[in-house]
């Protein structure tokens, strides 16, 4: 075990019928709100009728913003942050998925920066210090934001989608109330599923200590978990028992406890799968299921290390004993939830991929990893 | 999956060579605390060297008060109230094990107090509502109050030994520096292990929503590994790697997440283990060996469901198939690392014996069990 520190402050409230809860919980925190949303969604699904009643009836004054996209975009972000000042908000409330709730973060950041939001994730050095309170409301599970200081923007003027973490950006109060997943279809289901494992798969593989058997373990319950219990969502999208359970395993698998311990690491799978994002707005979920198609085969070879890491994960998850047979497991289960394995399954052809690969090979330092536009294409060509 | 809310504020620093850093993290929340800790073995192993210094250098004024005891008493704690009040102390720096930290959260919600501190324990309805600053920095792994807002205190007047929980009692931060770990001896290294061990098991067997792969597998992961790990600390007390990964796991052990979920459920061999050791001060993990020798067999018989739940601990943990091979396997570990699994082995005859199991029965209904002196006596008969 490596040294670390582990701080995760938000208030997780989880359950049935806990959405009519953020007025109250808001309350204490400010007496204007930015209401962020997407496209309209929780209009259908009642989320919203249930969210502003709560907030009305707590007394909390809003401002709407809503039209968040599924890889949140700059120039979007940009205008809340001139609503939110404009209007003198105290806070942000998110109702949504990683996208709205991500945006959100980068907005609560923005107003109180004397720069250019970008600059936050550009690389140019500024930090985030400070930001107005984040309180949010999860109608999707996939990325974890609900419960770390993680944002994700993508800047579609240069075609970059990058991330950054500051405990500044961590949500005081997260409501995960998994009735609200019965409504998210089957493609977006396995999207989601896809991107929880493959946060733990990030530390899992590229950790710099080998020896972390608890961090280990807890992945490989995750992980297990959520193969199990994926199909049924998508089959039968009001099943409580397994909204339940994802719905708090895609949290657990990014608030900070999987890599506390491992040492350094990083998040290839997560580099290559942001590159197709930005150039093709793939959903992320479906950017790793490829991305991991093809880097797991690279991985498993470089290192012997790297071969006993693969037989140990299948060991626990699938019941293999090889490599190969991980590897296979892994794909197979990405199609069985109709997840893709390689830029064909989303229409990208060869010049698409090089596209993909130069991009990459751009971002890469951004990220800390040596992934040459080179590499990357040889990593791309490897997905089946 | 039961709703729940989970929110744990404690900032972990963990590692070697963290605990001069108690200085620094004191500086922004006391100007002036109660330095807390035990019968000197501090002074020994050079952590009270260590943090002294640091205390010191980051200019932080400090009152001594020592003598904790292995299993706290009151009437410490109401003396370290006294002088906590008259000194003016704004926090409580607790350097020490789980018995310094829960009598530091005890003098904590005291000082506040306009009542006695065990009106806080005795079930009469007295919450903590608010507490000063509690700062620690962990030198025995075992409880995990280090990351939870728990204390028990034992009352010598009245022979009963009690837990309550409080938000206002979690830790503003705490040192886990596993170095501190390298002076535990072998008998106290055993103990720490049966008391992670037991906290994960409590929610694990005790749960009223029987479907939760999430927390059960958390729960696994951990048992197996402290399994793993506890005979090479107690052959080879400087080995980092072991003393590092036991450090966080016993945390991780009672930090709030395993039971989270999981429906309401109980503490049976905790409320069994406290009545020895209020009767016998015996050390509490060596009490929750013998607690669950003979709860295990009677749990496992008295509904099929629980039959289950031991069968599939044992595939988890020990690689058996049935039953009573997993109990076998449970109490051969702990004569392995020589903790107790019955009275005799602590000296106890059969009058000392039906003195638990009336105090038991007394204490039950403060823990919300249906523990009566003759079933109770019925439980410790089974101790093998």
């Amino acid at each position: 075990m490596q040294n670390f520190v582990y701080h995760n402050t938000t208030k997780i409230i989880f359950g049935s019928d806990t959405i009519n809860q953020i007025g109250d919980l808001t309350a204490p925190v400010a007496k204007k709100v930015l209401y962020l949303y997407g496209k309209g969604s929780i209009k259908k699904n009642g989320i919203y009728d249930k969210t502003i009643s709560s907030l009305r009836s707590a007394g909390i004054n809003f401002v709407e913003y809503s039209g968040v996209k599924a890889n949140p975009l700059l120039s979007h972000t940009r205008k809340g942050i001139e609503i939110a000042r404009a209007e003198g908000v105290e806070a942000i409330v998110a109702v949504g998925g990683g996208s709205v709730i991500d945006e959100g973060k980068a907005i609560a950041a923005g107003v109180v920066a004397d720069h250019d939001v970008w600059s936050f994730y550009d690389g140019s050095g500024a930090e985030v210090k400070s930001a107005l309170p984040i309180l949010t409301v999860l109608t999707m599970s996939a990325t974890g934001t609900e419960m770390n200081g993680g944002t994700v923007i993508t800047n579609e003027e240069t075609n970059q989608k990058i991330g950054i973490i500051s405990p500044a950006l961590q949500p005081v109060v997260s409501i995960l109330d998994p009735t609200a997943l019965f409504s998210v279809p089957p493609d977006q289901t396995a999207y989601g599923a896809v991107d929880a494992i493959t946060h733990l798969l990030e530390s899992y593989f590229t950790k710099s200590d080998f020896y972390t058997p608890i961090q280990d373990r807890y992945a490989e319950g995750i992980i297990k978990t959520i193969t199990e219990i994926t199909a049924t969502m998508q089959t039968k999208p009001d099943d409580l028992t397994a909204r339940s359970t994802f719905m708090w395993a895609a949290t657990l698998a990014w608030n900070g406890l999987a890599p506390s311990g491992v040492g350094s690491w990083a998040a290839p799978n997560h580099l290559i799968g942001h590159s197709m994002s930005a150039l093709y707005d793939t959903p992320h979920g479906a950017s790793l299921s490829i991305a991991l198609s093809g880097w797991l085969p690279w991985y498993a070879e470089h290192d012997e290390r790297n071969a006993k890491q693969l037989i140990q994960l299948g060991k626990a998850v699938f019941n293999t004993e090889s490599v190969d047979a991980t590897i296979k497991s892994i794909r197979e289960w990405f199609r069985s939830i109709k997840s893709p394995t390689k830029l064909a399954d989303i229409g990208v052809d060869e010049s698409g991929l090089v596209k993909i690969a130069e991009n990459i090979g751009v971002n890469a330092p951004l990220w800390g990893l040596p992934y040459t536009a080179e590499f990357s294409e040889s990593i791309l060509r490897r997905c089946e």
